[in-house]
């Protein structure tokens, strides 16, 4: 198997003040082609320790993806230190990239300066991958057996995850180029309601009873669920995909509708995708999700095509003044009630007039609760053309988690009201 | 200076599945005790790579931190791993650590198992920090000089990032008990409306005359604004404090009120702060920010206190039926507009019955937008007893950012207008 290291430089991560993502952006693209990411290495803007790591990533693996340390100013040193170690003579100025510096440039009204000319300059060692959206090159040195004991590939890219990120496509192409790479297919099957641990006693003896050649990783996140991710090696295009097809297909008839997506799509995806086939309109009445619920609806571009909009009912003067909550149900029931809830989903729906509604009063915490409401706690209503359908649930997390599930629980529970047509 | 490195272990950090926030997380507490991060390295759950990995830490740093592969499955060999390296014999049960296993086991209402009674028994060269809130103990391993050159302290604690955490106060602890630690103290001044380049050039003179001692980073973030950190050396506290507090004041000279905080505070919870201090209440009216504003001010334990609610009036019918934005307004400036994010502000202020409110009505993207109205612009109204103010500006980001940076504005418009008392 091809394997991978992958080397982040920067003292802005080394002090804590910026998260690495581009590690785990990288590792996702080189694991789905099949290459194996053996180790992640953070080292400074320092070039004893530079050399030092990057030698030793080739020294033990085939690929070396390489990101930061290549702005136009002097503490920036990748790229002479990769000219040092490729034998480099001097540099050479790549013309594509200079235009697009230039280009660059010219659309933010800044003059070109000898600094970022320089940023065009390369060593002569080095293939040029040209980066479309930054000022600094991607550039792509090999290594022969002889070096480091294994033909090696080194990429050097820019540390800017949104520039990192569009110019993996290219460096995967150029891996699979030059390497004899395991063909590898995946399938991301998507959960919800089910707790990592127990989908994983669920499914124990279908994936016990996995082929070989069949892999498969659980990814949980708060609001995307749990996603599984079948991955086949050794096929054909073909037959992967009949045998992965075949597997989810299985999985399927143990887990029925705790399925929402056989694509790896979000949970406000998927609504949207229910709403614009049916052609209606969604609305919102949030209380403990105070919003996060709204927000998740709208971070779909073209979200007004179906979602009207959302009444953020935090106060009960709102519950009452506006949804339409009766002052009865609140002093009887109290807010975090089915029977408010169900009150605030209908009455959403008719005052913004839309086909469908989701309502949700819950405790996020931290504190509150009581011994038949613990901490966690959720009520969601979610109301149609043919009725209002209440659930409950509780969750055992810190404020800013059980607003995650709360709110991807709303809507993963309108998914299946919509799925067995019961609003 | 005492060095550090941080090793995080786990196969589900190399295949990309989870972004390692803990390294950062780690970086930023030793950082404000003085403590160098020199390299951060990932690496799998086999015990070749973890014994090269930690050995060439313990060889470079001082200090090795090592979060990871504590788990009681047996796939997780960090303790084996950590025995093997300081020469213990045998595994001896903590006690300490056992009583909080059995508690948290009982509290879940789950048996106790042989692989359970295992996490409690460490390495007999180890110093247990109990775990107070999960299984798997926190070790403290000692290297003499003569084993790797430098006088070590490892610690070994779980990957789950609360966990990780809650370690960290005992561990800095113990870390300042066994070096001669240079005194450090930190001031966080917090700006907003100022992108990280402008700022950095307004403050360029002040920042150049900074004594030797003085260190100052950059830390920018969508949400939070730039935060300026103001790190001093080899001073007394007092002597400390107030060479912080002089170069705070100075630094409030040039930048006015562009500073939002002089303690290391979010805008949602100094918008809470200063509605508390009032006993005033805000809602807010939004568009294009989808209940992200809203999201915000209720991430804040207790902002019921102030909170009233919101409507988000996504389409237009709800701007106009419920926050009463006339159909002429509409028809003539159209939804992202000065004159409707006006109304919107009134509306909410009325309707929902508080002292404040906040609209927001701009273009998020991906698309859209108009030579007058680009992609990007957003108009923000905030509305109080003394009237309504509002303010528009342009932002260049993809959907997603744009949508943190508009509902950021809108919070800190609301704190300028507060503060000039315009509203």
């Amino acid at each position: 198997m091809v394997t991978a290291s992958i080397c982040t430089i920067g003292d802005e991560l080394l002090i804590g003040q910026v998260v690495d993502t581009n590690s785990s952006m990288i590792a996702v693209q080189l694991n789905k082609i099949g290459v194996k990411v053996n180790s992640m290495v953070t080292c400074g803007d320092n070039s004893k320790d530079m050399l030092n790591y990057i030698e030793q990533c080739l020294k033990t693996t085939d690929v070396v993806l390489v990101t930061g340390g290549l702005g136009p100013t002097k503490d920036d040193i990748t790229k002479n230190i990769l000219g040092k170690l490729s034998g480099s003579k001097k540099d050479v100025r790549n013309k594509e990239q200079y235009d697009i510096i230039e280009k660059i440039l010219t659309a933010r009204g800044v003059q070109m300066l000898e600094i970022n000319k320089l940023q065009a300059c390369v060593p002569e060692t080095c293939t040029v991958i040209p980066n479309k959206v930054g000022t600094a090159p991607i550039m792509q040195f090999s290594f022969p057996k002889s070096k480091y004991g294994r033909k090696n590939l080194l990429f050097s890219m820019p540390g800017v995850p949104f520039e990192t990120e569009r110019a993996l496509p290219d460096i995967i192409a150029s891996i699979k180029e030059h390497y004899q790479l395991d063909d590898i297919f995946h399938k991301t099957i998507c959960t919800a309601g089910i707790p990592e641990s127990a989908l994983a006693m669920k499914i124990e003896k279908w994936e016990d009873a996995l082929p070989e050649n069949l892999h498969l990783a659980y990814l949980p996140d708060p609001i995307m669920g749990v996603r599984l991710r079948l991955s086949i090696y050794g096929t054909t295009q073909k037959e992967g995909e009949e045998e992965l097809k075949k597997y989810s297909a299985s999985l399927s008839e143990i887990l029925g509708d705790a399925i929402f997506s056989f694509d790896d799509e979000a949970p406000y995806e998927v609504l949207g995708k229910i709403l614009l086939k049916k052609r209606a309109t969604i609305s919102t009445a949030e209380s403990c999700t105070g919003g996060f619920l709204a927000h998740l609806i709208t971070s779909v571009p073209g979200a007004s095509r179906y979602f009207y909009g959302s009444v953020i009912s935090y106060d009960n003067s709102i519950k009452m003044g506006i949804l339409g909550v009766g002052k009865k149900i609140l002093d009887t029931y109290g807010a975090v009630s089915e029977q408010c809830v169900r009150e605030m989903a209908e009455g959403v729906k008719k005052k913004l007039k839309t086909s469908y509604s989701i309502a949700t009063s819950g405790i996020a915490g931290p504190g509150g609760g009581t011994k038949e409401k613990p901490l966690g706690t959720l009520w969601i209503a979610v109301s149609g053309p043919n009725g209002t359908v209440t659930t409950t649930k509780t969750f055992k997390n810190t404020r800013a988690v059980n607003i995650k599930r709360f709110a991807s629980s709303a809507l993963d529970f309108f998914r299946l009201c919509m799925q067995r047509e019961l609003i």
